[in-house]
């Protein structure tokens, strides 16, 4: 007999996390013989505790079609995991009434590091309370620090997008250096992670192009070396352009962002550490300095997404669905790199277990010696996640993303709080 | 006898402003008859000054063909203007030296209001100091804010970015918003003139879609009302996007941007309005918070330039070498729209003298009645300018932008002290 599914979206969104729900549910549909019903759960696993469920019955073969191309979170995300099964029973509990009561026995979790923390608990109702339920996780974070996969789906296309808008802006300071701006700073996110920082670096083939200095998380902010490079770079080039993590820190490991020197460092919590930076710059040199804060601009911007990191989104919900039929059980597919270039690339798998709660930072080696750029080796790594495009369908000038019906089922449960 | 011709380049750069200078050199190089050398001027009218001057004969056929794609300002651009003749004569007189040193006959000068203003003095060495220049004025600026011409040139695309990614960020905080970040801000250019702010209002199809909350250089702020507004919002639809023009004032003319209640706020005049906001928020509603600055990213977004803004961009290029050729003198392409749906327009002209200092802002019947939003008229106004795509070649995965060999030609002329 067929059981239904329930799929969800967790953590901070993508710009290829509903490339994955769309293969999830595509690939779902063309096994009626083993999945009945696909559901989405609104709000991650907040609304499969809620009994908040989307009726994905309710959308057309387009609708679910377009979600390949669709920013954002179509069901909704959430930053919110479930305790341990020992001191939150009443949660694994919960979520055992909402399945029994929608027959769902294929759980689809998508998500980063912490969200497989909560995806490898949920596979456990079987075991530990009794509840037959095929768990798979999938994979999908910018900030590229899941451990076991070569890469992250997300990652690839946060990375076009930082190295094109760091590219053109170099371009402006470029044009402007001579009698206005001198240095251009944008930050990226990557609390922990220089990744998306260093893809920054991929925008310059020559050492005159931007970036000239690129900050990661991962190398403590000596500021006296940085604002002498900025000089340096200034006079040999007539301009500099910065790329900084958001979570750099200073030698004692203290973040830039939250620095509380004085009451203008606190207000940075708000802003992030551009602003500090270009404060610093504009104060030790004299120069005209910009900067940028992409924020969610850069997670969003499915229209410059990769058309590698597309198609790996659509692979690893594919599988998941995949593995699910083959009896596969708390497992997540993962990205393995069989080659550099020509790029190639497939499919493997590993244990929720196992991925759980290890984050991978930029490895030494891709770190140039003096730790204000990337290396050979990071660009060998980095290049091929951003080959390719594959932009939305335009509609008066516009990305035509559609809205989906959004139909929630009528629900069988009591009210159920979450404790948000 | 053939003389040659300086195009230079001024004020703030566009994504579009290398395609005028695409077509101002095509065009000439059609002409051999009228037109010989081309120059560009490196960094403006600082450049025509100083002698500095490429040589364009120097760069092949596609590098030029590539400057229609390719975003900044190739030849380097200037935030200076030559002084007023009664005052600065040497100055006049330094140009005639270097324009007859070079056989310059024809001069572009591509810029925006207050480049036209130099461009207008520059046109008057003819007739007040015998000097025989055919000067022309070429419009471009992202902040709409010319007169006469229904548009600007590089308008066009900054509008189709700023749509693009509020669309797409708006998706994003969509989802996060049920447990996570609940207002989202973008601040954009526009430090008169609330024309950006008001072409990311294209974005919203529905009063759910975001942004729901546009803040007009305009309109002068209520903190109060605008709180009251971000809660109602919030109620209504479960999150809140808000795009602000960089330059929004209170209701006293006094700039947020450099309020000085505190310490903090003195800070804010590197990063601007948004943090403010974001701070403001923040306080009042305690939701989550996310800002960004585009800066830099929004004008150089050569990736998603509008098609029509290229095309008038080319346009008004080949228009000025063409009333050059015509003995037109002191004068500027201008455009002029003759229909909103389907969108049609053409060019006319204007006098240089007209066009200058001219600062138009944002008329009164484009913005909502709660000042909050557009108007179906500004709708109407701005929805053809972002039609149309027309994206770089990509290399690796990124735009590729060639670079110019950019030779200077030998220098004839004793330095000049330029006093920048």
């Amino acid at each position: 007999m067929p059981r239904n599914a329930l799929y969800a979206q967790s953590g901070g969104v993508t710009a290829v996390i509903n490339t994955s729900a769309c293969a999830v549910i595509q690939t779902a549909r063309q096994h009626p013989e083993a999945i009945g019903k696909v559901f989405a759960a609104r709000d991650g696993i907040v609304g499969a505790l809620a009994e908040d469920l989307y009726d994905l019955d309710q959308e057309s073969e387009d609708s679910i079609a377009a979600l390949r191309y669709t920013p954002g979170g179509a069901f909704g995300s959430c930053r919110f995991d479930i305790g341990e099964i020992d001191t939150h029973r009443h949660q694994y509990e919960r979520l055992i009434e909402v399945f029994k009561a929608h027959d769902i026995g294929y759980f689809f979790y998508n998500g980063g590091g912490g969200s497989m923390v909560t995806a490898h608990k949920v596979s456990r109702i079987g075991d530990e309370l009794g509840y037959p339920l095929t768990t798979v996780g999938i994979p999908k974070t910018i900030d590229n620090d899941l451990a076991y996969t070569d890469n992250s789906p997300g990652f690839g296309s946060v990375a076009k997008y930082v190295a094109t808008s760091v590219r053109e802006a170099s371009m402006d300071v470029a044009s402007m250096a001579g009698t206005s701006t001198k240095v251009f700073i944008l930050e990226v996110m990557g609390r922990h992670a220089g990744w998306l920082a260093a893809a920054a670096g991929l925008a310059a083939e020559r050492p005159s192009d931007g970036p000239h200095i690129l900050l990661f998380a991962e190398v403590p902010f000596d500021r006296e070396r940085f604002l002498k490079r900025v000089d340096e770079v200034v006079d040999a080039y007539g301009y500099c352009v910065i790329v900084t993590s958001e979570g750099i820190k200073d030698e004692g490991g203290k973040l830039l962002s939250i620095m509380q020197d004085s009451p203008v460092y606190e207000w940075i919590q708000l802003g992030g550490v551009a602003s500090k930076l270009a404060h610093l710059v504009k104060e030790h040199t004299g120069y005209k300095v910009h900067w940028a804060l992409a924020d969610y601009l850069q997670r969003s911007a499915r229209h410059i997404a990769s058309r590698t990191d597309v198609e790996q989104a659509y692979a690893v919900g594919k599988a998941a669905v995949e593995y699910a039929l083959e009896g596969r059980h708390a497992v997540m597919p993962i990205i393995q790199r069989l080659c550099d270039d020509p790029y190639a690339w497939n499919l493997d798998v590993v244990e929720l277990a196992q991925v759980a709660d290890i984050e991978r930072t930029l490895p030494a080696q891709y770190i140039s010696e003096d730790g204000y750029h990337i290396t050979d080796a990071a660009r060998r790594y980095l290049a091929p996640l951003i080959l390719g495009e594959d932009p939305p369908p335009f509609k008066d000038g516009l990305p035509r993303y559609p809205h989906l019906q959004k139909v929630l089922v009528a629900k069988k449960l009591a009210p159920f709080d979450v404790e948000l």
